[in-house]
């Protein structure tokens, strides 16, 4: 087997913040593999296959890739951001488990990005400089109850968070109820962030206090974050400026 | 007032793996201030002029950082990872908002970075696929009472963790402790990560069951990745892959 696979996170969206191993294994790929809008951000050769899939079919594309790969191709496949940060590299270790034992002769190389919730924070100064989780707001692949556990759990431990996933046409109604929940653990006061398609032309970026944080500010491309009781708003130059600081209240 | 200041970060080490932002904004600084050893990855042309502080000294560097900008300096402060992830992006706003008044004038950019926990996760596989936390293990800013709770909200909810400035020479009995409170959350087989020097040419990575995890293979340059009872472990090419489904339990 000569195929190679790189699992490869392409950034928030400006080329400025892709790094250059991302570009390297971009470059050496024969085919490039993923989510539509990813896809379409690389600027492909006319010897490079691209294959475009649908947003919810991760597992399907992640077997795709590696019977390319099998079958001797160079295969590239991209996230957005970090690949290992709700991207497409869990997606690919876990077909090859059940998979195909041939795929276990596959070595994927993960490639690692600057995520869109860093790219968020460096947008709004620093409000993820102390303890902080990530968590995906999709109930598609665990139920909701569990969110909801680690959302309580998170913001009463004093973890900033920083949601992805927020919400789709198909889940409308759990960031909404993400606020709610967390307004009983949280003063009303909370710095809530919205970072919408951080580094591309249409960057968007909304500061509330949870109190007054509105779901509908959020859409697909958005990271919301979410401070603690210490995190703290600073008017500086025109603007807002939002930091954690690094001691705890 | 002419002067700029930038908080870069640099990446976990590979040139490869900085972006060109972060590559931009160095270049266009006529001065570099950091702990030692971030300073000295940057290749500094002669007429910028480096100041080299020590690890422990965050605050005071910052307030230097900003009375070069104040002066018409043009400062990159520099962070090894994404100086947003307990780096110096927190420090610096800390310092704006406790010091001088012309110092709201200065306009931060934060330029973000691959941070030293995704090159860890992305060189083990996929670890951090899940919902996960990242928990700084000093005790110098915050109480070991707040680490304890900390840890144990984010294991009992079922979030990977990874741990930064695990242990140092005056903190050397803290990891240790980590790892005891864990046992009593955690499977013994839960996959225990030490992923140390990521990208450069003395990395290592070792993978321990928690029962077994021994927190002197890590030093100062370790991230420690500690995975769910999910966490899957997977023979592959001779090695070692770790990842963490997308789904919950």
């Amino acid at each position: 087997m000569s195929g190679r696979l790189s699992i490869v996170g392409l950034g928030p969206g400006a080329a400025a913040l892709q790094t250059p191993a991302a570009a390297a294994a971009l470059s050496a790929a024969t085919d490039l593999i993923g989510y539509g809008p990813y896809v379409e951000r690389v600027a492909a050769r006319a010897d490079q296959v691209r294959h475009v899939s649908d947003n919810r079919e991760e597992l399907e594309r992640a077997r795709h890739a590696l019977r390319l790969a099998e079958a001797g191709r160079h295969v590239a496949v991209v996230s957005g951001g970090d690949a290992g940060v709700f991207g497409m590299a869990s997606a690919v270790f876990e077909a090859i488990e059940h998979g195909e034992a041939a795929w276990r002769l596959i070595e994927p190389e993960v490639i690692p990005g600057v995520s869109a919730m860093f790219a968020a924070a460096a947008r709004l100064g620093a409000p993820l400089g102390a303890d902080f989780c990530a968590l995906s707001l999709s109930d598609n692949l665990k139920p909701w109850a569990v969110i909801e556990r680690r959302l309580r759990a998170a913001a009463s431990a004093g973890f900033v968070i920083a949601l992805y996933n927020p919400l789709s046409r198909a889940r409308p109604w759990q960031l909404g109820a993400a606020f709610e929940l967390l307004r009983a653990e949280l003063p009303p006061t909370t710095p809530v962030m919205f970072a919408t398609a951080v580094s591309r032309p249409d960057e968007r970026i909304d500061i509330a206090p949870l109190e007054h944080a509105d779901p509908a500010r959020a859409d697909m491309r958005t990271i919301v974050l979410i401070g603690t009781a210490t995190t703290r708003c600073l008017e500086g130059c025109g603007r807002m400026f939002v930091y954690s600081p690094r001691s705890a209240a």
